[in-house]
């Protein structure tokens, strides 16, 4: 029996996606919640995995498959002459009640058009920095792509930098992490291989940071702060997301896109 | 003394806005506060004025003049041959504390590129609409229309409902109003005259559904509710609106143009 990409990485992403919630479960005291979802008017769906407890205020976990059409306009965004496509992926944002706790971005996904490719990344954004989260968060990434290319970390450090940004604030989204697209540069198996060691560094590291930091002690007024630096989270994502965008052109299932909006957001 | 439309529409917009402002003052405990900004690296600025009460949550009325040069691609967008623009206009979101009092939007403004034409509308987003104020909303626009031409009505309502539309949710942002663009088919007086109207009609009719409705008793169910949908005019701002896109891309001053963004709000 042939084992496709695709079917491989729905296989690796619906176990990570598994662990990771039993990780996050055990830190908290609510448990995640799936719903899934088919895709209106054309192929494939999802599962979103929803959880708000005491520690993770929201967290959501979307793995999904859609296969079909794109708009030739879309198309020509991801440079490819066809406009049939099949994505397939995990999608992570965590919202954290203590403001201590920094939330986290994960993500990766296998497209292919008139070619293939994977894409993803993972991001941080602390409200109160701890050097020691940022350097354990940076060097499980670096980690990751050191055993498959030395020039990957500082690569897809800068993509990160320069894709996390809000240009309308001149402001990063958080302290970064890694983003990548696009990739395609050497055997699909061997681009596996790395994705998957993405998805397993950001559940050695983030579990920890969260379980460091979330019975720290903090004050309304850092809460508030909080809550209107989440308004930059909203900003990029509706503003500037290619995910964001992407699933709402291919009508995904809006609350699974939408999902990495945060439960409680001011603007002051 | 010659007096040029650039002249006129910005002695009419803040006149509009010193009488605004009275008038939702009149209604609250509060006072506005003005801050003047100026635009980063080109001509021009404004004067944000908010206020932040017991009865209006949040009210941002923006008043600006700017000036210089677009990049093609939003020169492209607005149909204009030559990137060179001059835009004059107010602005005003109001995001109430009571849910039953609906929220609100009206803009007018006034343009030169390769011609000159004129924008604006008001619609109104309630959380428990009641039919009164649909029809006394409505109602004093269809007036500020019909004085000028039948036809605006019934074409400016329904490019209102065009515009004002979710398609990621399938949804209307609220009960409607007006809304025009690129309106120069008559002499920029006689649309002057309009526009004038049209601020007027929302003078008399929106500080009076806000007087009738402010003191109404609700739960916290309610509140919540209103929270929850204050999301949708989040992500109708942000992904949409063409005056936020046309703000940010011309380096408008950030907190003026995301004024209209509510106070608090939830995505469950």
């Amino acid at each position: 029996m042939v084992t496709t990409m695709r079917q491989q990485m729905e296989a690796f992403t619906h176990d990570l996606r598994d662990r990771i919630c039993s990780a996050f479960e055990a830190l908290d005291t609510a448990k995640f919640e799936q719903t899934a979802w088919k895709r209106e008017g054309g192929g494939g769906g999802g599962v979103m995995s929803v959880m708000r407890g005491r520690v993770f205020e929201k967290v959501g976990v979307n793995c999904s498959s859609v296969w079909g059409d794109l708009d030739a306009e879309m198309a020509a965004k991801l440079h490819s002459a066809s406009t049939a496509f099949y994505a397939t992926g995990i999608s992570l944002v965590a919202h954290m009640a203590n403001p201590m706790v920094p939330a986290v971005h994960m993500n990766v996904r296998y497209l292919e058009m008139d070619r293939w490719w994977f894409g993803g990344g993972t991001d941080l954004t602390p409200y109160y920095p701890f050097e020691e989260d940022v350097r354990d968060f940076h060097g499980a990434l670096k980690g990751a792509c050191d055993a498959h290319d030395p020039a990957y970390y500082p690569r897809l450090k800068q993509w990160c930098d320069e894709y996390f940004f809000l240009p309308h604030r001149n402001e990063p989204r958080g302290v970064g992490g890694i983003f990548f697209d696009y990739l395609n540069d050497r055997p699909a198996e061997a681009l596996f291989a790395f994705v998957k060691d993405v998805g397993e560094a950001f559940l050695r590291v983030y579990p920890m940071i969260v379980a460091r930091r979330k019975d720290l002690p903090h004050t309304p007024a850092q809460r508030e702060y909080q809550l209107q630096r989440r308004g930059r989270y909203v900003e990029f994502n509706l503003i500037y997301d290619r995910g964001t965008l992407f699933g709402l052109k291919t009508k995904g299932d809006v609350e699974a896109i939408l999902m990495s909006l945060p439960p409680v957001v001011t603007w002051k």
